[in-house]
C-alpha cells in the first residue's frame, strides 16, 4: 500500500499540493469544509486515487497511524479553528503540518497547544503559487526531527528540484522557523517587486510602451537578472487584454492589495531590531496605492524629463535586488539569534533556488557566500557581493538620482542604496544621540570612554556619568 | 484650601510636573516607589507644600474625594502594575490619569479595567521633556468629558501657553486618543530629526565643522525653519566637550537608542493602512546604528564629493518637514476613522504650537489649513502647503539627488520626496497587481469595469470575473 497523507483545504494551493503528492505515489485523503468542492475535485481527477472525506473525523479515520495531515487553508482564525477541531479526532503521535501563510507566532502558539495533547505539529512555508504547488514548490519546514521523519519523505518528493536534482525543501529549525522563513521570503518578494515596479515606472515615463518594457525585461531574464520575477514581469507586460486588444497592464487600476506577509516582515524586523527599510518602503507604497482618499483631488503635476539608459537600469535593479536579499537575510539572522533556531542560511538559499517566487541567479551566489562563511555579518560583505557592488554602484546612484530629479518615486531603489551607503561610513546619529539627551535626558555614549553619560544642557553644560 | 492632585513617580518628568502644578497653586501629594527619592524631592523644594506619601494607600488617603491622581512612571508593565495596585485604595468616581508614554492600546485596555471598578481613567500624552514638564508641556488628553471636568483645570494650568495665551492642552477624544496623538507626535519627531541628521551629514561630508553647522542651523532657526528641533540642533552642535575642548558631537559614538514610540507609530500606520514611510525610514536608520555586528568589518569606501548650497539645503529640509507633518496627520486621520474618535486636527496642531518637541512655525499653518477645511484629504493639498511645495520642490530634488550621487544616505529626505511624488500621478502598481495575479491568482481590478478579475495566465490567457 502507498504511504498516506491527509490534506485539509482544496483551494488553489491545497488542491495543487494534493495532486502533486498523488503524482508522487501518495494515497491522499482530501477534506474541504464545503464538501461539494471536495466531491468535484475528486471527480475531476479520477486517476489520482484520492480518498474523499466528508468530515474531519472521516479524514482521521481514513489514515493509518501515526497520521500525517497537511492543512492548506486560510491563515489565522480559520486555520486555528480547523486544527483545534481536527485534534479531537487525532491520537498522540499524529502529525499536523500547517502549510498556510500563517504568522509564525501563531504557529508557535498552536504548536504548544497541540504538543499539550501529545500531537506533533509543524509549520511549513510553501512558495511557488498554484503552479508551484502542483509541479514542485519550495518548502520551508519548521518542526521537530520526529515530525520531519514522519512527513519529510512526502515533502522531499513533492517539492521542486534544483538543477542537480537536490530537493528544494528542508527542515530549517523548530516550529515557527518554517513560517518565519517563508514570511521573510515574501518580504524580499515585496521589495524586489517594488524595485522592478520603480524601474518600469521610469521606463514608462521615458515614453516606452508596455511592449517595449516587456522586451527589455525578457532580455534581462536571459542575463544576470535571470529569475522568476523578471520572467513573469516580461510575460505580464507583453500580455494583450483580450477585451480591448491593448496592453493588459494599461487596463488595470493603479491599486494593489496585500496578504499581510510583507507587513509582518516589517513588524518582525522592527521587533527584532533588524533593518529592512526596502521591505518597509515597498509595503508603504502598496498602502499608498490603496488610500484613494489621500490621492483624491490632486492634479497631475508637470513631469520633468527622465532619461535612463536600459543597461544602467538593469545594473541598478541588479544591485538593488542584491541589497534586498541582504536585508532579508539580516532579518533571518536576527530571528535565529532571538529564538535560538540556529538557522543554516546557506541551506535556506539553497531551497530557494527553485520552486519559489524569488528564485533567481542570486540564490546560488548567496548559498556559496554563506557556505564559505556561515557567520557573515552581512551578505554585502561577502566577496561575491562586493564584486556586484563595485560593478553596479555607480549605475544605481545615477538611476536613483535621475528618478529623484524626474519626479518618479523610487522608495525601494533609494532605500536599498542608502542602506548600502550606511555600511561604509560613520553614521551621523551622534547628533541624534546629543539631541535626545538635550530634550529628553536620554543619555549618550562617548567614543573615547565606556559608560553612559548625560549633559546638564540647560544648566552649566557639565557632563554626568550615569553608568 | 487649594485643589489637590496626586502624582505617582518622581522621575524627571513626574518631578517636573509636580513642581509645575505646585507653582500653579495645587497641593500635590507625591509618591515614589523608592520612598527615599520622594523624601529627598520634598526636602529639595520645601516651599512647594508637597504632601509626602510613603505608600499608595497613603497617597489615596491624602486626597479629597473625588481623587485625581496622575501617574508618570515607566510605560508598560510598571504602569499597569502600579495602577492596578493603586485602584485597591480608590473609590468609584476617582480619576487616574496615565501621563507616561504608554502604548495607546494598553491605555484602552487599562481604561476598561478601571471602568469596571467604577474608576475613571484617562491617558494624557505629555511632550516637552523635563524642562517642558516643569515650565509648561503640551498635553494631549484622552478621556471622558467627566474625567476632563475633574482634571482639566490642573492640566490647563500646568500646560504651555501659546503666544496669545491659549493653553496648549485639550481633551482630544476618549481614552486611547491622548497616547495615540502623543505617539504620532513622536513619530513626526523621529522623522524630522532623521531629516535634520541627513542634512547635517551632507554638510559634514562637504567639510563643514560642527561649529559651521551650528551657525547654519542657528540662522535657519531665525527664519522659516524656526522651531524647537532646529534651535536645539544649533545648541547641541555649538556645544564644546568640557573634557576635550573639542566639538561635543564629535566625541560621541555613532549609535543611538529609541524608546519605542517611533516604532509604534510605524506599527500603527501599517495596522491602520496609512502611509508613513519617512517615520519608517527614520526608525530603520536608528536600528541600523545599533547593529554593530552588521557594520563590523566594512572598510570606509572612497566617498564621492558632495556640494550642496546651504540655502537649498534649508529649502529641502523645509519641504521634507512639511511632508513629514502631512504623513503624521494622515496616520491620525486613519486612527480617528478606525476608532471613531472624531479628532479635531486643527486643535491638535494648535496644542502643538508650544511646549512640545515638534513645535515650529509649521503648526500655526497646519492649524489654519485644517480650520479652513477639516476634511482635507492631505495637508499636502492645502493652499498653504501647495505654496511650500511649489517654492521648495526643486531644491529638495537637487539635494536628494546630490546626496544619492555623493554616497550620503538620505532615507528620510528621499522617502518624503517619493511620498510627495506619489500624489500627483498614476502609480505603477498596475504592474504589481498583474504580477500578483500571475503567480498567486490574487486577482486585480480593471480601470474600465467594476469587479474583481483573474487571468488564466498559464492556460489560455482568458479573463475570468470573480465578483
Amino acid at each position: 500500500m502507498k504511504s498516506c497523507v491527509g490534506i485539509i483545504g482544496l483551494g488553489s494551493m491545497g488542491a495543487s499540493l494534493a495532486r502533486n503528492l498523488a503524482r508522487h505515489g501518495y494515497r491522499v485523503s482530501v477534506y474541504n469544509r464545503t464538501f461539494e468542492k471536495a466531491e468535484e475535485f475528486v471527480k475531476e481527477f479520477p486517476d489520482d486515487g484520492f480518498v474523499l472525506c466528508e468530515t474531519l473525523e472521516d479524514l482521521a479515520s481514513s489514515l493509518p497511524s501515526p497520521r500525517v495531515i497537511m492543512s492548506v487553508i486560510t491563515a489565522g482564525e480559520p486555520t486555528k479553528a480547523a486544527l483545534r477541531d481536527l485534534s479531537k479526532f487525532l491520537a498522540p503521535g499524529d502529525l499536523v503540518v500547517d502549510c498556510a501563510n500563517s504568522f509564525y507566532k501563531d504557529s508557535m502558539e498552536l504548536g504548544k497547544e497541540m504538543e499539550e495533547k501529545g500531537i506533533l505539529f509543524a509549520d511549513c512555508g510553501v512558495s511557488g503559487g498554484k503552479m508551484g504547488a502542483l509541479l514542485g514548490p519550495s518548502m520551508m519546514f519548521g518542526g521537530s526531527e520526529k515530525a520531519w521523519e514522519l512527513c519529510g519523505g512526502a515533502i522531499l518528493a513533492a517539492c521542486a528540484k534544483a538543477k542537480g536534482g537536490e530537493p528544494c525543501a528542508a527542515r530549517l529549525g523548530p516550529v515557527g522557523s518554517g513560517h518565519f522563513v517563508k514570511m521573510v521570503h515574501n518580504g524580499i518578494e515585496y521589495a524586489i517587486m517594488g524595485a522592478i515596479d520603480e524601474i518600469y515606472d521610469i521606463f514608462r515615463r521615458e515614453g516606452f510602451s508596455a511592449q517595449d518594457c516587456a522586451r527589455i525585461f525578457k532580455k534581462w531574464d536571459e542575463g544576470a537578472l535571470h529569475g522568476y520575477l523578471t520572467e513573469i514581469t516580461a510575460k505580464v507586460l507583453e500580455h494583450r487584454d483580450p477585451k480591448t486588444g491593448k496592453a493588459f497592464v494599461d487596463q488595470l487600476k493603479d491599486e494593489v492589495r496585500m496578504n499581510g506577509t510583507g507587513t509582518w516582515t516589517v513588524l518582525s524586523a522592527l521587533e527584532l531590531g533588524s533593518c529592512a527599510p526596502s521591505v518597509g518602503e515597498a509595503v508603504f507604497e502598496r498602502i499608498f496605492s490603496s488610500e484613494p482618499a489621500l490621492r483624491r483631488g490632486f492634479a497631475p503635476s508637470p513631469a520633468p524629463e527622465v532619461s535612463v539608459d536600459s543597461s544602467e537600469a538593469m545594473q541598478a535593479l541588479y544591485l538593488s535586488s542584491a541589497i534586498i536579499y541582504a536585508q532579508g537575510f539580516d532579518v533571518l539572522r536576527a530571528a535565529s539569534g532571538r529564538y535560538g533556531w540556529d538557522l543554516d542560511f546557506a541551506e535556506i538559499a539553497r531551497i530557494w533556488e527553485e520552486g519559489c517566487i524569488i528564485r533567481s541567479d542570486f540564490l546560488p551566489k548567496i548559498c556559496e557566500a554563506f557556505k564559505k562563511d556561515p557567520a557573515l555579518p552581512s551578505l554585502l560583505s561577502s566577496p561575491v557581493f562586493e564584486k556586484i557592488e563595485e560593478e553596479n554602484l555607480q549605475a544605481l546612484r545615477r538611476v536613483v538620482s535621475k528618478a529623484v530629479l524626474g519626479g518618479v518615486a523610487c522608495f525601494v531603489l533609494e532605500s536599498s542604496l542608502s542602506y548600502f551607503d550606511d555600511f561604509s561610513r560613520p553614521l551621523p546619529v551622534n547628533l541624534l544621540a546629543a539631541q535626545r539627551d538635550y530634550f529628553g535626558a536620554h543619555g549618550y555614549e562617548r567614543a573615547d570612554e565606556p559608560g553612559f553619560f548625560h549633559t546638564e544642557w540647560e544648566e552649566d553644560g557639565r557632563e554626568v556619568k550615569r553608568q
